[in-house]
């Protein structure tokens, strides 16, 4: 099929051609019908409008079809390579259980044992990392960068196009060794894991490059030295930078970072959690050997995994505040953040802190097709188990569509209760996938007795699930809690569990208040038929992102991600997360020939006449920063009499 | 004086004309004297091109001249306000000399004493404020921000120019106040607290306003979304952010945050250094008066000073952790930094760490005009007895300048020696005032007396001066160490005083390298008469802010300020510091109308054939992420065939 190139110019004029036709003549319509109210019952006028419409709006989309450019320009051709594929993840597999699926076996005290979550099938076993493997990594990874630093984005956009190719490719490989390792569905994977990742190589292959090209500033306003400075921001990679990442993702949470990492010039190590070594494993093999394949060094990337600190062994510690590492980007939960925070201030180490969320998922008296909507929240909550960290932890709907909503959503979870279990092997049919570990389940159990204490209604779930199949598995009923208030522990703590709470609010100012009463502030979204409104609640909550008529789109559009108050600071993602991974030098030159600073005599050592220097400098600022023309003139009389 | 006014774009016409018809013109003569060099014995030709020349350089700074907007539209004119000025800082004020000039004194424990550091003159004490002081502090400044937060840019604009034009309008007092507090000279006070706070509040008035736009984004390059996905992100306030500020710019650095605090909707409390509560409580009262003039709460700002902590009095660790903070700048020293991180870390607030550097001032070979580059060393490194974080640290001469500039420098010492002392009253001849305190006097001895013994050459100064008009003043001797190697410890630390250190490069790239051996990276400047070798060092140094051919201009020119390694991280200044204060909050939205998103049929719950589903939403990923039409037209036959 032969391509049509359109460059951007063409097609946005295109495009508001196109509008601007529409527009006008969509107003014409309009006044005409304002004047004339019978013109709806003429038929033939009606088709000739719809007609009209539908071929605007078809050639609209021709035109940006057309227009989507050719991906792949030589320069950044993928390289094909290839892996073997772990045992564990062949379909089938016949893997033996665990009785006990804890990471730590005191008969092996220095290793981590890996199991999955979904039915106790033991994975394997790594040794922890030392302080000295991760001195190594560092030293590796610096050697390494020091040449990657210069490479041209060509290079870079190769192994990017090179990773998308194969991801593209072996979505089944992937999404396997994701579910093997964390518990989740194909299908939670595939959205999770694979779309997102996707989408990131492919923002960043498409954007990135412009996003790191200097920054052309205005000067400085000082009306002697504007006309001769020039200023910039030149991005450079920082050296050897970390990210410590969260196991929900596994998949996905590892390579975000490292591709950010790689396409802005850094080398990276990655400290995956305990809970998915195995996984994480394959993960960076497969990046390494992408690497190779395209002729660049794999020590680039390095996997840290360390079993959490003790007396004897401090390894997480050390790596969190190796002097080695430029930047940290740190997924995880409050409690390790303070920790994290205190061992990179030893270090003077930047982090951005990606914590967990208490996210809304606000309901207008003005949205519709609530049917729809109710699709949306159970693949909001549901998806992974309800273990995302932008996932609906409240759903707070004002009063008209409230009764509603709870309704439709129970009887949907009646009619058709949610199916646990795991459809790696079998693909049976199952609905929602395991939880990492039984480790809150008491915990989870316990927000939702308090709930009820205080006047929540149980309607679906609530508690723990022995699954018959998968007596090693850990699994927890999908729940439905609704009438939930403020005062009640799980309206504040983060669940991350498989739990719909449902808020009730009195008004669109109330959703609101509802939204901003938990301690933090990651995501949320808002649906209404009011586009005013919806951007009224979007400018209220106290968010880093939000969605309007959408949930979490924010996350897949590569803007930038982050939070504030409870979930953290800092940004990754987008134009921002890779300029995060940068020194942003700031650099001062002069823009005419022969001409640049001096200091002037009166103001030279030594000081021939401090009085005068002094009247000197004052009528200097005067003339530099005054509005008044008149002022200037003065000042550059007076600097003519002082400077002599 | 009528003004004529150009728009933009008519500015960057003429200007690119005329650039381009010199460009043309020079090119041509080039060529010509290339092919006849006997042109230039004709005098007649000469001063014809002399002339064109000078017309069209006269005709390009004319357009320029003309095009400078007036700054006061009718939306911010500023507002007069005037406080009286405090005793201490009236000309030929005859204030007592303390004996001690400690900030503690055992008679007032909970009290902290203000000198003079020049002359040892008591200025007054404080009361340390307490646990509940600040706790007001918070409180009064977020109920001040709850409307400030949605003033519009014409009323945070008037506030600036009201400062702007009071500052302008009362050098002498603003200089007296800050050197009377610090002890520095009126001439460092002008160019070091006034010109820098007035450039930064023109810079804000002109450009802050088109920093803090919403800033549309690219949505999603997924295939299926792209089209009716629209994002951007939207900046808002935080609430009550927070300023810890060190002594030696008591004016500017106090003002700097504040500046950039109340511009972006938020309110601040400063903490300043307990070096300098004197002149920081006449500046906060100056800033709330101004606030008060426009009409708005004085509350905005609001100004903290603690004793250092004790087991008795842990508030200054209270302020750092408290969680009404959402923002701190801290500008200071690397082990307070440490300490900051720490408590910073209980209440997760972000912090931007501004500490100190080792600025490498380089002139390379090809640099010319020493004598000019003499005066520019000797004012970036004793400018306030080289109490800049970004004063020259160390000067690094590539060898065919070294020896040249060495007999310069010793000569212009020893011609004239800097005399030191204070010209707050009497306006007497001094080049250099005094240092805050005496407390790293021996530091400073220690690390001359080192080198010296390493093999160092001490040509000037070297210890402390005992005054003989102010006794109780803290001087020490202007400084000239030369043939300083990096294995010397004044080649690793900080000296933050008057001392001028030169160390001799083999070439270019041992220029770099001698630059980047400190374990600093806040600036540097590089001089030569070659913009490409300057502009490859510019890259290569280790810094986050360069100057080419100029000193420290990056500060002035309002781009984003910071350093990296041990110099800290983060940025503020410029659009950078700007945005830094915002919430940053990534939206989306639907950008057509009748579209938006739904969950497809087979990922809905219960999902009704998971085999179904995976390859539905398999090919759907295909769709999204291809670079193939034809594979992106399967996919899409092959999602109409799953859908159903």
């Amino acid at each position: 099929m032969s391509k049509v190139y359109l460059n951007s110019d063409m097609i946005n004029h295109l495009n508001s051609t196109v509008q601007a036709y529409f527009n006008l003549w969509l107003e014409k319509q309009n006044a005409i019908m304002r004047s004339q109210p019978q013109i709806i019952q003429d038929n033939q006028k009606l088709i000739g409008i719809t007609t009209l419409v539908a071929s605007i709006f078809t050639l609209y989309v021709l035109v940006k079809i057309i227009s989507t450019p050719a991906k792949c320009s030589s320069s950044y051709k993928p390289v094909k390579f290839s892996l073997p594929a772990p045992e564990a993840a062949q379909n089938n597999w016949k893997g033996k259980r665990s009785v006990s699926t804890n990471i730590w076996n005191p008969e092996e005290p220095n290793f981590i044992q890996c199991h999955c979550p979904a039915t106790g099938q033991y994975l394997g076993s790594f040794p922890s990392k030392t302080e000295a493997d991760i001195d190594e990594m560092v030293s590796k990874a610096g050697k390494a960068q020091s040449t990657w630093g210069n490479s041209d984005f060509s290079r870079r956009l190769r192994v990017l196009a090179s990773l998308h190719d194969y991801i593209l490719n072996n979505q089944d490989l992937i999404a396997r060794v994701a579910c093997r390792d964390s518990g989740k569905t194909m299908l939670d994977a595939s959205m999770g894991e694979i779309l997102v990742t996707l989408e990131k190589i492919q923002w960043t292959i498409k954007h990135g490059q412009r996003a790191l090209q200097p920054s052309r500033r205005p000067g400085p306003t000082n009306f002697f030295m504007k006309w001769y400075k020039g200023a910039e921001i030149r991005y450079e990679p920082l050296g050897v930078i970390s990210s410590i990442v969260s196991w929900n993702y596994p998949f996905h949470n590892l390579l975000g970072p490292i591709i950010a990492a790689l396409f802005t010039g850094n080398a990276i190590v990655v400290k995956c959690s305990e809970q998915v070594v195995w996984s994480s494993e394959f993960f960076v093999e497969l990046i390494r050997k992408c690497l190779e394949a395209c002729d660049e060094d794999p020590d680039l990337v390095q996997l840290c995994y360390c079993l959490p600190p003790t007396e004897n062994d401090d390894s997480a510690n050390y790596f969190t505040s190796h002097p080695g590492f430029k930047h940290i980007t740190f997924i995880g939960s409050q409690p390790v953040a303070h920790y994290i925070l205190k061992c990179a201030a030893k270090s003077l180490t930047p982090v951005v802190v990606e914590l967990g969320g208490k996210d809304a998922f606000i309901v207008l008296d003005s949205a519709k097709n609530l049917d729809a909507l109710s699709s949306i929240i159970m693949r909001g909550t549901f998806q992974s188990s309800g273990q995302n960290c932008i996932g609906i932890e409240r759903v707070i709907v004002s009063k008209e569509n409230y009764d509603d909503l709870v309704k439709i959503l129970n009887d949907r979870m009646t009619a058709n209760p949610l199916r646990q279990g795991s459809d790696i092997d079998h693909l049976e049919n199952v609905d929602m996938g395991a939880m990492i570990s039984d480790n809150r389940f008491d915990e989870l159990e316990a927000l939702v007795k308090d709930a009820v204490a205080k006047g929540a209604r149980l309607l679906q779930g609530g508690s723990r699930f022995k699954h018959p199949k998968y007596p090693q598995g850990h699994y927890f009923q999908p729940t439905l809690l609704v009438d939930v208030t403020p005062e009640m522990k799980i309206a504040q703590n983060e669940v991350f569990g498989p739990i719909l709470v449902m808020m009730k609010a009195k008004n669109t100012d109330h959703c609101v208040q509802l939204a901003n009463s938990a301690p933090f502030g990651l995501g949320g979204s808002v649906f209404g038929a009011d586009i005013k409104e919806c951007n009224y609640v979007a400018n209220s909550l106290q968010t880093g992102n939000v969605a309007i008529n959408d949930f979490a789109t924010f996350y897949v559009c590569q803007l930038p991600f982050g939070g504030i108050n409870g979930s953290g600071y800092g940004k990754f993602g987008g134009e921002e997360g890779l300029l995060g991974l940068c020194n942003a030098k700031s650099v001062c030159f002069d823009t005419l020939p022969f001409v640049s600073t001096q200091i002037p005599k009166p103001l030279d050592y030594p000081i021939r006449n401090n009085a005068k220097a002094w009247n000197f400098v004052k009528s200097f600022i005067v003339g530099a920063y005054t509005n008044s023309t008149w002022q200037r003139i003065k000042s550059l009389f007076s600097l003519a009499k002082e400077a002599s």
